[in-house]
């Protein structure tokens, strides 16, 4: 299946393998340049206040099957079971704060993504939808998120980490 | 850029322009039958409750940049402020719960997926990653909402609906 780039991220982040790691830890802010070929797909996006971004992981440098996730050094976990970019398919998703349109350009906050990297789709954030509070984290402990979130955006590796995660 | 299934849904649907439109409204079951080179990756999937699908619509016809959506006939959308399939990339996102696991086999329930559907890649669903509750929706209303979840998974068609959403 091949897929095409609708647009670019344009960040301050460019080390892989440093934070932030997860949007909803990150202040991080930038834009999403949309192609103009593209720019009418934005209509009517103002209004949300939070956009699911689906990127390829362009730097990622394997396709591995299990790895040794970020906020767990223990043991490597299945790829599927975790939220590394080195998957079969490069897919991400990082869910980012929406905070001003102007033309082809949407100023986002909350950016995870390397300056560069290549945007597939964007959906709106609808809660009914996608927000499921209650659902059970597996592995992920607390002391696994506090980790996540202690590394904030401040562009300092996280205990345990080899590289970044999405 | 090139992508390649990793697994296919097996389910009941296979009516595109019917419901269920999204897995949160929908109690449908089935399976997520991943292909064996890639079984190693679901190590320690079974801890969590819910998975995010990753899917190709491929049974899309069009690939749009404003669409009518299904809960909203006044007006098209930009397709990036929908949730319609016919997208530039036609990339979807399901949130599944997760009730089995038997080897490769994956038994789910909430399905909005077509049979026969490729699978891109599957991510836990993490609550402090994935929820955001207080979103803003947009153009969305509960009343659009609630014409989702009435539909539900009783295979008729919404109000002014023409089209699945994902």
């Amino acid at each position: 299946m091949e897929f095409i780039p609708i647009g670019i991220v344009r960040s301050r982040l460019s080390t892989a393998g440093a934070p932030p790691f997860q949007s909803v830890f990150s202040d991080e802010e930038g834009k999403i340049e949309i192609f103009p070929n593209f720019q009418e797909g934005l209509k009517n996006i103002e209004g949300f206040s939070h956009l699911i971004l689906i990127s390829c992981f362009d730097r990622a440098t394997q396709q591995a099957l299990t790895e040794q996730a970020l906020i767990d050094d223990v043991a490597p976990h299945g790829i599927f079971a975790c939220r590394h970019f080195n998957r079969p398919n490069p897919i991400g998703i990082s869910y980012v704060a929406l905070t001003r349109v102007d033309g082809p350009i949407l100023s986002v906050r909350g950016l995870d993504l390397l300056d560069g990297t290549p945007i597939l789709d964007i959906k709106p954030y609808i809660p009914a939808f996608d927000s499921i509070p209650d659902a059970r984290s597996g592995w992920v402990t607390a002391d696994h998120i506090g980790r996540i979130r202690a590394a904030g955006s401040h562009g300092e590796k996280a205990p345990g980490c080899g590289r970044p995660q999405e």
